[in-house]
């Protein structure tokens, strides 16, 4: 049965308004938004460990005409306040809340991991969530202060690929059992590296793309098992981040199967 | 001498803001903005045949501690008319206007090309051009209705790289004349090409990326000398198309150098 609420001051369609506006409010209720069928259709096929869809909530004369998961609370508002739930337009007129369910960081066997150190911008966060995930990275670590992955924006530029890799955010502690365990840690920089494409890699590494202003930071340059640098032209200074962990992750994946 | 304008009906003033936010005012006039030091400092010090800095304007309170060029006509706003000439807060005070100049299209004797097919999204079309210099191709081909290379999100994009990349729109004339001399045409496609890590690759290539919703367009496909696939995980439908892009221009000019 679907839920029919109509009124903007409803508690419920207050709460969806503040996960979407808020970190303050996901990070207390852990909860955050999810947009679109293709995320939503995700999560429903996926059994993840990480996430469980708990409401959805559609537009009434746009999405209805879909067939809905059976078993999942629904309610239907009207287009108008729909759109206010969301900054951009959803055309589908569907968007799900989801609830992150705290799980422990299990080390990988064998396989890479992406380590993001104070990465500060959110579509460079979900477009490098996407490319790990087509790369066949392990997972995507969060190191120092970077942007919360809940944060409507990096969902929505994963393109529907979050509920598929696994997210943690680590501190030295977890690295050390990382390296302890033998995951190389391979530092990108924008200078003095190896050559991306001359560097020799094993079978378990840590990729480390830096912030977007102040590149990888100290702590990790000096703990690097290998500096890494995509060979540039001197007419560019540098890379947008999420295309130089593209780069790099589909090249450790492919030339070092 | 710098020009002191404090009106906003200033015709000048009028001509930029209209450079800034209307195509038509710019194809109109062949002239475009760019915002900040280091695209103006590329300009200044990179001679270029398709672009010419014809104008700096200053805001007056933010810009007038830095050394001006010489021989470049200077105009100094109040900052609060300046802060209407851009959409996004431009922290140096300072932007360009910079005149498009006809330059033919010249064949390169050896190298590669980037060819974008209908690429619709501005923050693409910059980030691809960056990464075009950055790797080293000679040139992006813009082929069917691609986004206007000069709009400010394009060049605010390409991070200073546009004076320093040739940018062509071009047709299937251009495209037979780029074959004939025995470019290969490398079409990329989600699916059913050959893995771009287990493709060979000559010294003159044409890469090819389609448009965000539909890929490469049927006649571009039908013409391929090869069709080329990024092997991605089965949990990923697609990547951002300056993503793979940007994968692709590495490994070709890193792999077959």
């Amino acid at each position: 049965m679907i839920r029919e609420i109509t009124s903007a001051t409803n508690p419920f369609i207050k709460h969806v308004r503040a996960l979407a506006t808020s970190k303050k409010a996901r990070q207390e209720s852990g909860a955050f938004i999810v947009e679109g069928w293709r995320s939503i259709q995700t999560l429903l096929e996926h059994e993840s460990r990480q996430y469980r869809l708990e409401h959805l909530v559609l537009a009434e004369t746009r999405a209805t005409h879909a067939p809905l998961p059976e078993g999942i609370d629904t309610v239907s508002l009207p287009d108008h306040l729909f759109e206010k739930l969301s900054d951009v337009r959803n055309a589908q007129g569907i968007l799900g809340v989801v609830r992150h369910l705290p799980a422990p960081f299990e080390i990988p066997e064998n396989g890479n991991l992406l380590l993001l150190d104070n990465l500060r911008d959110p579509g460079n966060l979900g477009t490098l969530i996407r490319s790990a995930v087509g790369a066949g990275f392990s997972g995507v670590l969060l190191y120092g202060d970077c942007v919360e992955p809940f944060n409507p924006k990096v969902i929505r530029s994963t393109m529907g690929t979050f509920a598929y890799c696994p997210i943690h955010s680590i501190g030295d502690a977890e690295l050390n059992d990382l390296t302890d365990r033998g995951f190389a840690l391979c530092v990108t920089t924008g200078l003095g590296g190896t050559n991306l494409y001359q560097t020799a890699f094993g079978k378990r590494n840590i990729l480390v793309i830096g912030s977007e202003a102040h590149g990888a930071s100290a702590n990790l340059m000096q703990r690097a098992t290998q500096k890494i640098t995509i060979p540039l032209a001197a007419e560019c200074e540098s890379l947008n981040a999420a295309i130089a962990g593209s780069i790099c992750m589909f090249h450790i994946q492919n030339a070092y199967p």
